[in-house]
């Protein structure tokens, strides 16, 4: 059984730390290096004391990374920042996995228009691969450079997509109504997650102009094969971590729940982490697990096809997603080190 | 100043312990009875001990009720239940106002088809007035039974009405998307809202075929004055109170969000109850209150109508407006007693 | 009925806004000034989105504040900045609310011992009264800088006083162990109060060394009339608002529950704010109001007394106290303007 | 590598389904039996929906459970009903780890005293090994019915023993004040648990006379080798899983913080499950894994020891327990499957 030696680049926030936690039992992984900036020299258990006796890496810079010593990189930076990591580490050949927003679009110049940022690394997307793997393990295995999907956008497009791909959509009446837990804003203490204002509490943000709206649409109009609008809106839940989204469509022709079933059921009867349900999902089934629970319903009275999908952010919509990803990028069965059973309740 | 003498049929419940608490402090208005069947004979603190030492009514019968000792009465019942305590009291000729779902929809006939239930008081439709106070006061004002809405449609009708009135949606592409609190579900220990299956949970319930969708649609239908579908999705929120509603429309002529907040402000220049904000509204801001923070966007790219509204499921939700309804029947200020500010955080 | 103008120094913390939602609707008070220097010039609704509609007072620097336009003063401020803001209105003669823990404790010398800061209007405490109504009505009556008491010493002291006061308990046996809402820490967002560590967790916090610790045993001192420790540690709920203090205590002689029931009936017998439980206290029946909810018993096989107390550490703990000593200072009913029903659920 | 056959009694509640959890991933097992009386003939996963895909063992009956098919036995049945299964089983001479209270206490007259209940099998008392493995790892080895431990006990008695054991702490003097996520009051819905009731709230329960108050001091007992009083006292959290701990104790002789810390190094040196923290723990650092973290303190102002204890109820509490005291039983390394990392955030 052979081991890779990975790096994880900027571990003090919640992928960084959910990247060890999974690849802390991956049998064919070792942890060889974590990096902070900012708490380079301290022991990576000073920052998530959860760790504490399991694991004694301490974090370090990542001007001290040698490459060489390494065979898998995953990149757990801001958006912004990753591009000129990733940019750095490019010419070593080394497969690396990016969980920022950098490379996910589809080109340079929508990545500003949605990002409001230049992107100093355009020759990088010519190469990366959208790391969704339902959807795009062909090119994954050969991409040196992964885009690790958003976390709506990971929900969102794999429920959406059988539809979209069927050609069975209208497309300018696609809602998708989307509410996530906290941990998806970060690890750093702001006002947005101060606890009194969240707890107890609920509330849309980002309507019209959050920047998943253009990763989701950009995906589903390559499945359709035409141009497609998304009306996007996350809300805030006062929970740790899950995304639910349900989405509305219109159909173009007649269908019914059972038809809608079975095309799931075909979509995605070898995916190993997408469950299709006979109820409604909700998110503490998935909860510290790499699953996305998926319904679909149609409503004759009103004609509307109804999806239902749930994902934890941090597994599915973040860390679990970039191993899975390189699970696949390094020829190992897909769900190595990923058999984490829900912790529910 | 006048004091009427309030009597509350069936108050175990958390909208009769919510009228209670609204009423202790209303200028004109005593608590003479309050009812409950299975624990006639207990003290009201007994079953809601946060009263302690508010109120000493002890909790009687209705049969012991005489309706000659009170001005005003208001059933806190289960649908079903209600119609036969209303029956029984209309010949009275006080003034009630009905929390329970059997009077909403417009017709025996749509009730029996959404409530899966024979109607056993037709007569009482005719006169009952739909108790929607910032559409409907001139009926209220007449009415001896007032059907106070229900929680979901509330936020819903009013998000959506000035819309519907004015012409400006297509009648089947409105989606309502709720979330609300889980004091909506009752104070009755179940399944659904056992702990460790709500907290850092959350998920959709009802698809298709919950009670409120038709009265929603009625009541849009009304102002649209033409027939109209709305897709109505139910959520559980990990959370006490409130109800956000996200609405999404189509518009049928070119807008804009400055139009659209013009409309609302002309809608509601008189509503003292509906604040409409610059900003998205979030439930805690209405806490306690009889506020519905309304607050409507366009999106120019995808040529949506997007509307937030945020109540109190318990306050302008049922009790509050409830109280609301009452004093609109009285003849009393619309915002005697209910002047509670919002508890945040 | 006399109306008196009340100033709110500091308005953008919690206390500050809870000083707002209470004297809004005290009938003998208008607020006529309500300062904020970080903030000074937005609305006060920009700040707390909740008085929507409520409240148009602009927020404005201290430095603006005309003491002889207002007839009391709140210093809802941070300690060490509340002393110089007391200093500098001090000789206004207008009866000051001080919020902070600048004056709480018996001598400067502690207050530096503990609070690692030098004391700069040691002139003040001479002044000062201890402003916890219950026991010390008369010297609050007299004093023009009314320190209002910490949240956890708020309902630790009105624990133990009664058995203090009787010499019913060892001096070196005194358990407090509390455990409080989020609100506690301010309304500035901070590592303690992130949502992701604080949401399903709960933690011990100032072992040892909070403040709050002294302040109690210097007035359990006062009522027993003999030096005593406490051992307080402070916990953090995953909740808003609320303080639940379990304090252990040896009788010194034999002793009952319905004994010690009948000392708290006498101790509070006068006392509108303190309600005496036949069972175990929550903070949800509590929650918004002014109430202290305590509970007393006594263990026959472990020879130990437990007392329970319950309050809003907004309320009871900070701005309903601070109206309380309003109240008491200017001669009004105590009750007035604090008659708010606890909402629950 | 063997494989041990598994049976789990039981498993609709909570302790149930984290052994599968927890099973589901051992090297050494395989879940052979799941039965449930009022779900037999359904899928586990009906009632367990998080393990859609996972497993496909249906629950059976008891009377179904052929011993001679499995290796080891676990019930996780309510008190009194586990005795009469553990009697049924004894027979078959498979080694029973008893997740109940029935067999925790030293003796069947003791049980009657405070579980209210006569004892059925008593025979099984004599042959039971209190499963706590730190501190009983000999007679588990050597028993075949292992009664795992109260999870309140589980962190008390962790965390007094080293303290008892040296004779370090005055017998009357000892508080443990517990604070409980609230699936340790089951899976099944109760008024306890309802959602509006728990959330944003905090309670203690069960004063004085808790069953765990016994189990606590017996064991206490034994290590002091003399007899010792507890006073107990749990109150009930907002979350889902975790108890917290804090213990007060009176020092017989000097002491300090180092001292108290080296102690405690020595006890739990070889104990893999036991983390000794050097700063206060919390419940999410241990949620769904196997640890309990502990804290110890002296405070010199006030002459008392401090301990802070934290674990997962289903897991160190219960399940995780329970594999561990398998794990020792079969002669397994102890850790084998339970290198679960606590799921943080």
């Amino acid at each position: 059984m052979s081991t890779y030696r990975a790096a994880i680049i900027g571990a003090t926030g919640y992928t960084g730390s959910e990247l060890v936690r999974i690849l802390l039992t991956h049998p064919n992984v070792e942890i060889m290096t974590i990096t902070s900036e900012s708490k380079a020299g301290e022991p990576f258990t000073a920052v998530h004391p959860q760790f504490t006796g399991l694991i004694d890496v301490p974090l370090s810079s990542m001007d001290d990374l040698n490459p060489d010593e390494v065979d898998v990189i995953f990149l757990a930076l801001p958006h912004g920042v990753s591009m000129s990591a990733a940019e750095k580490l490019a010419d070593s050949g080394k497969p690396i996995v990016d969980l920022s927003g950098d490379f996910r679009l589809k080109d340079p110049a929508t990545y500003t228009e949605w990002y409001k940022k230049e992107h100093t690394f355009t020759e990088g997307y010519a190469k990366a691969a959208y790391g969704l793997p339902e959807w795009y393990a062909d090119s994954i295995k050969k991409s040196d450079l992964i885009a690790n999907p958003g976390c709506f956008p990971t929900g969102a497009i794999l429920g959406i997509t059988p539809l979209a791909k069927a050609g069975l959509i209208e497309n300018d009446r696609i809602v998708v109504d989307s509410k996530t837990g906290t941990t998806g804003a970060g690890a750093k203490a702001k006002a947005t997650t101060h606890f009194p204002d969240v707890h107890d509490n609920f509330k849309p943000y980002g309507l019209k102009k959050h920047r998943h709206t253009i990763e989701i649409e950009q995906r589903v109009e390559t499945a359709a094969n035409q141009p497609i609008t998304v009306q996007f809106t996350p809300h805030l839940l006062p929970i740790d971590r899950g995304i639910i989204s349900t989405i509305y469509a219109r159909p173009t022709t007649e269908t019914s729940q059972e038809e809608l079933y079975r095309l799931y059921e075909d979509a995605y009867a070898k995916a190993p982490f997408v469950r299709l349900l006979q109820q409604v999902p909700d998110v503490k089934n998935v909860r510290g697990s790499n699953y996305c629970d998926i319904y679909v319903d149609y409503d004759e009275r009103t004609n509307n096809i109804l999806v239902v999908t749930a994902i934890d952010n941090l597994v599915k919509g973040a860390a679990g997603q970039a191993v899975h990803n390189m699970n696949i990028r390094l020829g190992l069965p897909e769900t190595t080190g990923l058999d984490h059973v829900p912790l529910k309740p």
